[in-house]
Parts: C-alpha cells; sequence; structure tokens
C-alpha cells in the first residue's frame, strides 16, 4: 500500500495542533472506507480499518482511516461498516453480448454446440440490436457482482462501446475478425477492414474505453492474416487479443495443417512479441510456458468455460510459478453459463487442487490477485487498475460481510475466495463514480434491460423452436 | 408426475356443471404453485404451470394448476409467478456444526490441516453448546439455500438434533465412532457405546429425525469395530454411514495397514449388504463399481470438498453409468467452505466434463437428481423424499427467475445447474411447514444465530492467535 507522504501528516499535525487554525486538509470527491482494506498491491495484507481518497477519478491516497481523515476532508463518504474493500474485478475475457444465448444449448459437443446452434443463431440474430441488448444485460450482471474492467471479444463493438459508455463499464474492445462469415461479414478482408476502421477512428476522452483487434485463433485465422493483424496492431499501439490453444480440437487441428502446436505456431509468426491477451491457454506445454514467460502475453484462465466445453483444466499453477501474470475470465455466457468472476475465483482456487492432488496450489491470496493486479498486467492495464494505489484510477468494490453465510470471519481472503460471492457485493466504483450503490446498479435502467433482452430472447426461442 | 385418479376430475367435473351445488373439493392445508415444476420423477420433464396439494405434511397430489384448483381447496395459496416449484435439496455428507470452523485454515496439506487446527480446535472447543450454535448457524445456510434433507456426522448429535427439530429440516443423524481421542469421547469403547445408546433410546414422534450409527473409516476405525458396528446397524435398522475411499492417502494407509482398497476391505466384512451412505467415494475402480452397483451402498459425492483437500475427482460419471444412486453433499464447511449444495450441483456438472473431455456428461437433468431423486435413494429415503409424488413428504422449494442474472430463460433445468443458486431461493417447504418464506428463514432467530455463533468463533481465533 502507498505510504503517505511524510510532509503532508506533519502539516496535518501541525495544523491540528494550532487551535483556530483552518485546517490544511486537502477537498477529495469521495473517501471510501473499509474495515477490511485489500490493496492488492503485491505482498499487501489486510489493512484492517483503512479508507480510500479518491479525486478526479483517481485513487490520491489508501491508508489507515485516521490517517486519510487527517489529510483529506470530503462531502461523500462511503461506509466501510462490516465491509471489505479491494479492487474491482478485472474480467479478461468475455463476449459479454452472448448472454442473450444464455442457457440456449448445454451439455453437447462443441463442434454440435457451434455448428447447430452458435454459429446459426449468431447469423440469424446478431444486429445492432442484439448487441445493444446482450451488452446491457451483460453489463448490469457484472456491476451487480463488481467486475469493473472486461476484455470484450464481440461483433459490434462500437455499439456495445456506446452501452459501456453509459453504464460506466471500463473495457478493452475487441474488433472480431475470422477468416469465415461472421455477422456483417464475409470473412476476413472485410472483418479487418472494420477492425483496422474501428481502432483508428474509435475514441473515448475518458480513457476508460479502448479499442483493440481480435483476430479469432490461429485455427480459424490464416497465418498471413495473423502477420498483417499484428502489423496493424504494432502500427496503432492498440491492445491485441485471441484464443490461444484452448481445446483438443483446435491443438489437433492445428497439428494437421501446421504440423506445429498453436504457441509455437503463433510464436514463429512473432505474436509473442507483443502484448498479446491470450484467452484460455489451457494447452501450453512446458517449453511453451518457458517461451511465454519470456513474452508480454497475457493468458487468460476461464475455468469455468474449460469445464463446460470440456476443453481441459490448463496448467496454471505451471504459469505461475514461471512468473507469468496470469488472469481470469468468464468467456461468454453461453458456455459458462454466467458473467460472474467469484465463480473464476472459487473454480480457479479449487480446481487445480483436486486435478494436482495438492492442497497447498492456488492459495486464497493468489486467486485474489489474479481476478486483480495480475489480471490487469495481463491485458496491458497494470498502471491502471488491478491495486488500490496512488495515482491509479479509482476502480473499487465493496462487499458486506454480515451474512450468517459469512460467519465465522477468521480470515477475510479465505471467505472471499472460498464463500463469497456477487450477491454479497454491495458497491461498484469505476473511474469514481459509483456505478452501484446498496446492491443497486444506478447507470442502468433494471426493467428497460430486462425488456430489451427479452425482446431478442422471445426471437430466438422462437426460432429454436421451429427447429424441433 | 402422479396422475389424478380420473374418478376425481369426473366427480369435480359434475358438481361444477351444477350451479348452487356444494363444491365437493378436498381441503388442502395448502397449495404450492409454480410456472415451472420439476417434479425429478424419472423421465419426467418441465410441467408448465403446475401445483401440488399438501395434507398433513405429505404431497397429496401434483399435476396442472387446472386440475389440482378443480379437485382441491384451501385457504393457503403460495404463489408460483416466476418460480421453479421442485423438491427441496438433499445434502447426503455434512459436519454441520463444523460451520463454526469455516475459514479457519485452508490451502494447506490434509495432514497439517487435520492435525495442526481441526483435532487440536476440536479437542478444545467442541462440546454442547459449540454444537448447538454450529447446528443452527449450518440450519439457517442450508434452509436459506433450499437444503431439506441432510445426512449429518458429528458429536453430540442429541444436541443437533434439538436443533434441527426446531429449525425444522430432516435430517439422519450419524453419531461418530473412532478408534482414537475424539470431543467427549477416549477411544472406540465408549463413542461406540454412546452410538448405540443414541441410536436404541432416541425417539423423534415426526419420523423427520433419524439416529444412525457414523463409524469414521475404514482407516480410522478396526475391522473388529467395523463388524461390531455392522452388526448393531442391522440389529436396530438404523442407517450406517462412513467416509469411504475418499483419499489417495486413505488408499495408502489401507494397502499398507490390509494390502487391500478401502471398498474391497469393507466388502469383507459385510459391510456391502447394507444400505451404507458412503461419503465421497473418490477412488472406487472398475471392479469395486460393479460391487458398488449390486450392492446398497449409496456413494455421495462431494465435489467441492473433494477438490479443495485435493482428494481428487470420483468416477461419477462411470458410476452412473452403472445405475449406481450417486447423491451429493457439502461435506463440513470447514473443507468447502460454506453448505451451498447449488455449488455442489454446478461443480458435479462441471468438473467430470474438464476432467474426461467430454462435455455431454452430466447433463443438467442427472446432476439436478443427484441433489434430488438419487440422493434421496443413496440415502435410503427414496420412498420418502426427492420428488415431489403422492404420498411422499412435502419437502419442496421455490426459486424466482426474475433476476437479469437469470434472463433470458430457454431452458430451466440448465438454469438450475448452470446460473442458479441458494440466492434465488425463496421458499422452502419441509414436511408441509413453511420455513422459509419470501428469502426469510422464519424457523430460526437470524440474530440469535449470529450472536451465538459469534460466542464460539471468538474463543477459537483467540486461541488461534494465542498459537501465532
Amino acid at each position: 500500500m502507498s505510504v503517505l507522504p511524510i510532509f503532508r501528516s506533519v502539516i496535518a499535525f501541525v495544523f491540528f495542533s494550532l487551535p483556530g487554525t483552518a485546517l490544511a486538509k486537502e477537498a477529495v470527491d469521495m473517501i471510501v472506507y473499509g474495515d477490511y482494506v485489500l490493496t492488492m498491491e503485491k505482498g499487501a495484507g489486510v489493512l484492517n480499518n483503512g479508507a480510500v481518497a479518491v479525486k478526479d477519478g483517481t485513487i490520491l491516497a489508501v491508508g489507515p482511516r485516521a490517517d486519510i481523515e487527517a489529510e483529506f476532508k470530503t462531502k461523500k463518504k462511503v461506509s466501510g461498516t462490516d465491509k471489505v474493500l479491494m479492487p474491482g474485478l478485472i474480467n479478461g475475457h468475455t463476449h459479454a453480448a452472448m448472454v442473450l444465448f444464455r442457457g440456449m444449448a448445454d451439455d453437447m459437443t462443441l463442434i454440435d454446440w457451434l455448428q447447430n446452434y452458435i454459429f446459426p443463431m449468431e447469423g440469424k440474430f446478431v444486429d445492432k440490436d442484439f448487441v445493444r441488448a446482450g451488452a446491457q444485460l451483460a453489463c448490469w450482471e457484472m456491476l451487480r457482482g463488481g467486475t469493473t474492467t472486461i476484455v470484450d471479444m464481440y461483433f459490434y463493438p462500437r455499439i456495445a462501446a456506446q452501452v459501456y459508455k453509459t453504464c460506466g463499464l471500463r473495457a478493452i474492445l475487441g474488433a472480431p475478425m475470422i477468416d469465415y462469415p461472421s455477422p456483417g461479414f464475409t470473412g476476413w478482408d472485410d472483418s479487418f477492414a472494420a477492425g483496422e476502421e474501428f481502432v483508428q477512428n474509435f475514441k473515448d476522452p475518458s480513457g476508460r474505453l479502448i479499442a483493440a483487434f481480435a483476430p479469432h485463433g490461429a485455427y480459424t485465422v490464416s497465418p498471413e492474416h495473423l502477420r498483417a493483424v499484428l502489423a496493424a496492431a504494432k502500427a496503432s499501439g492498440a491492445p491485441l487479443m485471441m484464443h490461444v490453444a484452448e481445446s483438443p480440437s483446435e491443438m489437433q487441428v492445428m497439428k494437421e495443417r501446421y504440423h506445429n502446436t498453436t504457441v509455437r505456431h503463433i510464436a514463429g509468426l512473432g505474436m509473442l512479441d507483443y502484448p498479446l491477451i491470450a484467452a484460455h491457454m489451457v494447452w501450453p506445454d512446458e517449453d511453451e510456458m518457458d517461451m511465454l514467460a519470456m513474452s508480454q502475453v497475457g493468458p487468460i484462465h476461464n475455468p469455468t468455460s474449460n469445464m463446460k466445453t470440456a476443453a481441459g483444466f490448463s496448467p496454471v499453477p505451471q504459469m505461475l510459478a514461471k512468473g507469468i501474470n496470469v488472469g481470469l475470465g468468464t468467456d461468454g455466457a453461453a458456455s459458462n453459463n454466467d458473467l460472474d468472476m467469484w465463480e473464476e475465483i472459487r473454480h480457479a482456487a479449487l480446481i487445480h487442487k483436486g486435478k494436482s492432488g495438492d492442497a497447498t496450489i492456488m492459495p486464497a491470496k493468489t486467486v485474489l490477485a489474479m481476478a486483480t493486479r495480475m489480471g490487469s498486467a495481463a491485458i496491458g492495464l497494470g498502471d491502471v487498475v488491478g491495486t488500490l494505489s496512488t495515482g491509479k484510477r479509482a476502480d473499487m468494490i465493496q462487499l458486506i460481510l454480515t451474512s450468517p453465510r459469512l460467519a465465522p470471519l477468521y480470515d477475510v481472503e479465505s471467505h472471499l475466495v472460498y464463500v463469497a460471492g456477487s450477491r454479497d457485493v454491495v458497491t461498484t466504483i469505476i473511474d469514481g463514480q459509483m456505478v452501484m450503490r446498496n446492491g443497486k446498479v444506478r447507470s442502468l435502467d433494471r426493467a428497460k434491460v430486462i425488456q430489451d433482452a427479452k425482446v431478442q430472447a422471445d426471437k430466438i426461442r422462437a426460432a429454436l423452436e421451429a427447429e424441433k
């Protein structure tokens, strides 16, 4: 946690010591309290009875309540009684609008699911209205559960950006590019052109929304096209995201087509020399993990989706042991079936213990870091969010610990990982804006969110029933 | 689902057709509705717009709303708008009062956890007050989340029974027996004697609470003692429960001590010929699963605990394929860290897909059956609870589906497994008693539950800190 500059304390002390003198406290927009503050800075533990001062959407200081109150004054205090205050969660890989396909088709093979449900339904229904309604619904769920930053990969990113601008979410928006026909596109050329145009022209004065390139995967985009998008990313400096080494079927295709693994294949294309956000990363081998450790790649672990689609268990403990910043993501709700980062946290903590036979791996503190500090580094926003630190943007959440479900409380970090969940989140603040308070999302109209989703879902349901 | 006797419909039709005639409807205690009714009977799907008539704590009829209303009248109607109505969940293995150790120690080896935390703390603190406070806290959490039946294995079962009597939970209470010193006992002789006394003398006129034998495990109880407890169970007809083939370390001990596996060892003692409730069952081999399929044993799958303690992944899909009724359980909250059956449902649906590489196994419908119908069979209560069927006890729950988290709704069973959770449960009914309504537990005083837990937790916390 950042230590307050000593001179400030000295000044405050001097002024406090002189009765009748005007206070030297600095006015801030907001002070947010927490009986338990997790800055999530490396090596930090739990700060009891702490507070964070926020001004102009930035964290000005973090420290013990008494110190913060000695330094700063505000008209807006957010109580921290019985609450944890921590950085907002970072969902490193999702397809937000796909929440409209949640529960449409489950418990089937990846091929059956994609070819008979997802692709046909996307072809029929994914348009601007779909993305608007889906992004709204996703936004409500994510803000409600304490997610403050997402890496989104879906069609019509400009429409999604409008929604995120309104609802207050921080997002990296990847324009999807693929060699096959997809909603709005006939194949690579027009999807790449649209993506380039989006990245070049998208502007968000707040800096909260960032346009990015999102080639689908190394098995669905040719090497030439991947070289082109990498060059475009380098030229613009925009983030680059892709599905990497997700499933056994992908690995099989790569082997047959390129006689190679996905990671080695994209390494040969130079993609490991760029800060690639690499979703899934289920099947890197030992040497490839060493390559990743030397690279700028940020792998994103999606445990729920990887189980549900039978992709497998990513070697996350091994990647962490090599010093790789691994983030966490929900993937789309069509393969999850929700956008709840607390479930990803819980699953990440549990499944690797079960798989390895070692109950000491993936301890609570590590998994919380994956959802915050490491996640921010993995997506290239390590200097912007991910910890409660002076100078970072004020993205933070409060959870309340008063439910009998959370009693007794011996260890806050343990509870956050093994017991708490989105229902316990009561406050969500992004860029210093309180987008959720007392468990109520303020930046979206709940009834409209549901109604707009219903309009889309009714069409999808009718199509599903027509095909039965 | 049970079909209403035709003659009743005919009578109702005749009486309705005669204006001025007194209605022939049968008065019942309660009619509970559901826009979506899951009877969970074998082969049944989702009944839209259904209802259940309840009298004297028993299910009198299940059917379409119109049919039920034509047959029965009541002063107490429980609305089913936007709700799922289904059987209450069956937690086939737990140590309820251990909820007071929730989050006390995590992310360590089983031996470290048991020897340095659980056993010493149990030795110091587990007494009647501890069990009363712990069972209360557990009861609140379980009723809140829609669990209506538990198989409990913990010390002072008479005290726990008092709590369950008050809070309304259905429970099989296993008296713990072990060859080593344990709370209240010096070893086998007195723990066995106390257990026998409990089973012989415990009376519950309601039939909702059942006394049982609970030898700890085949690696902690000698073959002679297991024979004795099996004989006692047979003599009394009481249920018998035990941890079976849970962890690699158990398997190692069994191999070294008996040159055998756990299942073969207890088969040799005759324990497979009794309806043994076999908690965990992580390590049966193929032949042993065939033996289990021929036996009366009910394995209970505890996926969260098995991951957290690094016990491994139980071969549940294989057991189900052999026709074994596998139930679900939370284990104690000390190794979970909650008593949320919805998480067990979700984990059971997900982890086996991830492990096997087959996304079609453990489909939603199957896992819901494990938590209800199959679970009731596994614990010997298949004729009493587990489905909404005429003649069974009225143990049922309602979940409300109005949260944006649950939109859109294409498939109720998918949502129950992959999205819904304890927070969505709004009604819990056991033996026809409404123990939770509108999400509020009525049979327990929430403030007292928390306060009593706090008294115990403060002592434990002080002891933990003294040892640091």
